[in-house]
Order: structure tokens, then C-alpha cells, then sequence
């Protein structure tokens, strides 16, 4: 199933580099990382079918909500990426989850401050009429998985 | 928003009064609890904006399974139910959450036994066409919500 | 760090194959498990790091509590394990989280029914003067998360 | 139970009004809000039993810590703040909470860049002999939670 996550991830303009980049921004302050562990650590997090399916479901919803298939009142919700809709950071936090609540912390960080592909993620979807509602959060959610597990892996050492 | 969300929910053959039969049943054993009061809460836990975005996505997701409109794989995976997936409990997890973790072990115990309304939307899901892969989540997450309302305002008296 | 997880629960009147047993009847109904296999679940479970700080936090809680060492007004209420102190499920529920979201249905009912030693540990903290507020959710976290841990491995097989 | 909670946050070095003062610098730049505001809606998540749990219990562990009556390892990685150990962040998670998800993402940005009285705890905790590791990880906690209802207060107008 990781095949296809990265291709729908990739049809939706997210590469394994661009989110590897984010947790080598995240995590180099701290340790020694080299990009090459971030992006193993990456596809280490979409190899969990927790995730996968946290992934898939949310890029079907971005995508029906392109397509006017989902009903009003939640339609224009979703479109519109309104501030008051949980449901896209409950299913990133499924993801930041899976190595436990010390990823908590980057995900509200990379949520607030929309650094690399998150922001144009997140601008694209304000402007445009691709809807990115739950993309970029899962993105957030799926950098500080991997944040964490890099921590998990060197505190181990 | 509430009226829209008790629509819904009619639609897909869920009342207040199925849920809040639920409510009475789980409480009547520790409180002095009406049924009266057993809809109120039910009713309480329907205006929360968290609770409502919950409920309207979970069911759209579970209409769109059933016309195919989700690709594959998390199609099938929604169709059947399967139980290594996960975002259904996800979503009627932070219904549970609005009155705090104290309403954690009533959703499991609804989740397991899957009495009344809960285990007729379970039966017709697995045996129909119709998908009740989130709403049957969804309704366990309500009366544990509801559970946990009573259980506070009651243990603020 | 695992050993000294396994003497304090040992400690507290905890073995592994008390939860082990637990894990078996939980799942023998679905899958064809031995309780060698369950075994091995629970013990896989007790090497996360993130369980392991979940069962040590705990057990010291209750253990300062037994001793008197916490402050009012939340000595009592953990001495007393008040239906409406959540802090306990909120730990647990951090155990049972490791192997995601498919572990909280699990974790609910057995907070509900309180089979084999969940029971057994309640009973005792109600009936003397040992405190097993933390403990007895900590020990349906850790079973729960066990047997998302046996429904994954079987679902990858 | 709320002058108690005030009460314990007062005397670790935490007012309502430094509570206050994030909650107004992260609100104001979206909405039209005033101190005044901000102190009421911090005021009422401290009025939330779950809230009020969290905060009681999470101070009481910092204080045990601090006078060494917690058993090793976990007082070593209590006192040290080790970033592998979670259990501050689930416990100030369930603060968070109880305005629904939208408050997580505050939860993370205030837990990274520790403005106003959060630095100052964490520092206190990371160059004295007191413990401050559930402390600033509450207030994140609190006043994330306090933009929540915020925003839903101004959402529902």
C-alpha cells in the first residue's frame, strides 16, 4: 500500500524530499542528521498502516470537496478551510501519534508556521481550487512523526 | 447546524430517542437518571460544532462508500469495515472527548457489545449495501459523550 | 529499562502472563493465537519507550498516593479513584495509542468489565488500602494495545 | 476547585494575567480581542474539572520530583525534562482538549517557542533546582485551550 500513498501524496504535489527536508530543518539543531536518515525516517512513518490510511482518507476528502461531492453544510467547510473544523488535525494527530506525544509539539510548530511545501500547500488551497483542507495538515502530521522517531532512534543510541 | 445534523442522522436511521435509550441503560445503574434527561444530553452533546463536524463528515464519508465514489484500496476498506482501520474510531473519538476521557471506557464498552441502535447499524452495514463504517462509531462516541455529560453534572452537584 | 517496568508491575501484583491471559481470551474468538504468542504481544508492548514512562508514572502516583504524599484535593480523589478523575484514562489510553487507534474499543471494554487481574486490582484498591487508580487502567492499556498489536501482525500476514 | 488550582499555579510563578497575555498576543493578530477577554476565557477553561485534574496532578508530580520522592529512573527524567518522556505533554493534550482540536496546533507553536511565562518556567526548571517539566507543558496546555474558546466564542457570532 506504500506505493500507492506516495503516488496519491505525489499526484498531490508532495514528494518524500520535501517533507525529508522539513524534518532535517526540524531535527539538525538538535542532532546530527543527514538527509538521507530524514528521508528514511519519512518513509519509515508511511510504512505504517495507521498513517497510510490516515493519508488515503484525507486526500479523498481534499478531492471530493474539489468536486462539489460532499454535502452542504460541510462542503464550504471543508473548502474553505475553516478555522473552526477539527476533523483535518484529528487525523494528522493520528499520524504525529504513532511514535508517541513528543511529536505533538512539531506538529502545532509546522501547523502554525507553514514552513517549505506546507505553506504552498496551504497557499495553493486559499487560492485556488485545489482544496488542501486535510493535505497540508496530514503533511505537519507525517514530518513530526518522523521528527519523533529520529529522536526515539538516537535517545536509543 | 443541529437540525441539519439531526436530519442526517434520521436519514441514515438514527433518533435522539435510539441514542438516548443507550444513555439511560448505561447510567440508570449509577444515577437517578430520566429519560428525560437522557435526551437532553444526547441533545447537548448535538450542539457542540466539534461533535457536529464529526458526525456530518463520518456520514458523508460512509455515503460516498457506498456509491463508490472513494478509490481503492480505502474503497473496500470502508466498505467492509475492516478492523485494522482506524479513522473511524478517530473521528468518533473526539466526539467521546468533549466531556473529557472519562467517556474513553463507555465508547469501548458500546464499541464491543454494540447494543441497540449501534448493533442494528453494524448488522445492516455488514449485510446491505449501505455502509455504516463511521456512523456506527459515531453513535457510540455520542452516548459515551452523553454518558459523560450526566456524570458530571451530576458529580457537580 | 524494561526490567525494571516488569519488577514494578510484578510488584504491584502484575505478571505478564496475568495480561497475557487477557490478551488470548480478547482474541481467540477472532484468531487462531496461542498464549505464547500473547506473551511475546505484551512483552513487545512493555519495550516502548512511550509505555514504559506511561507505567512507571502511574505506579508512582498511586504509590504516593497510598503513602499520603500528594496534596488535597487530589489525594482523595485518586485515593478514591473519583469516576470523574480522567488523568488515569488519559495514561492509559497513551499505552493502548502505540499500536493506534484500533486499541480503544479494547481498552474501553476491559476498563468496563474488568476481567482476570484488571478486576482483581480494582478490588483490592477499593477494599484496602492500597491505591490501583492508575494501575488497573495502565494494565487495559497495555492488553489493549497488545492485541492491536496481534490484529496488526495477522492483518500484514 | 478553582481558587485551589489558582492558588497552586500562584505560588509556582504562574498568574492568570501571564496566561493572559498569550492568549491575547496569539488572538489579537485574528480577531478583535481586549486583556480583558483573554483573562475571562482563561479564567473559565480553569473552571473545567478535567482542566482542574491536569493541572493539580501535574504540579503535584514537578513537586515530588523536586524533593526526590519519586523512585528512579523516572525521577531522573522528570528532573532532567528528558524529551523522550511525553507524559507532561498527554497530561497538558487533555487540557487542550476540551475546546476540541483546534487548539492543538497552539498547543505545539507555544510548547516550541515558549513565549512570556513559559520561557521563563522552562528556564527556571532547566538552571535551578526546581522542577517546572508538567508546569510550562499545563499553561501551553491552558492557554491554547483558552484560544480555543476564543475562537469559538467569536465563531458563533
Amino acid at each position: 500500500m506504500k506505493d500507492i500513498v506516495i503516488e496519491r501524496l505525489d499526484e498531490r504535489g508532495v514528494t518524500i524530499e520535501s517533507m525529508a527536508e522539513l524534518v532535517f530543518e526540524l531535527q539538525k539543531q538538535y542532532l546530527d542528521i543527514t538527509m538521507e536518515e530524514a528521508v528514511e525516517n519519512v518513509e519509515a512513518v508511511l510504512m505504517k498502516r495507521e498513517v497510510q490510511n490516515a493519508i488515503l482518507t484525507g486526500i479523498e476528502i481534499d478531492l471530493l470537496a474539489e468536486k462539489g461531492l460532499i454535502r452542504e453544510p460541510i462542503l464550504k467547510i471543508i473548502q474553505n478551510d475553516e478555522s473552526l473544523y477539527g476533523i483535518d488535525e484529528i487525523l494528522a494527530l493520528s499520524i504525529t501519534n504513532v511514535y508517541g506525544s513528543i511529536g505533538f509539539t512539531n506538529f502545532g510548530y509546522l501547523d502554525k508556521i507553514k514552513p517549505g511545501v506546507i505553506g504552498k500547500l496551504d497557499k495553493i488551497g486559499k487560492t485556488t481550487g485545489k482544496v488542501h483542507t486535510f493535505l497540508d495538515d496530514l503533511i505537519s502530521g507525517i514530518v513530526a512523526a518522523a521528527c519523533g522517531r529520529v529522536a526515539h532512534s538516537h535517545g536509543d543510541d
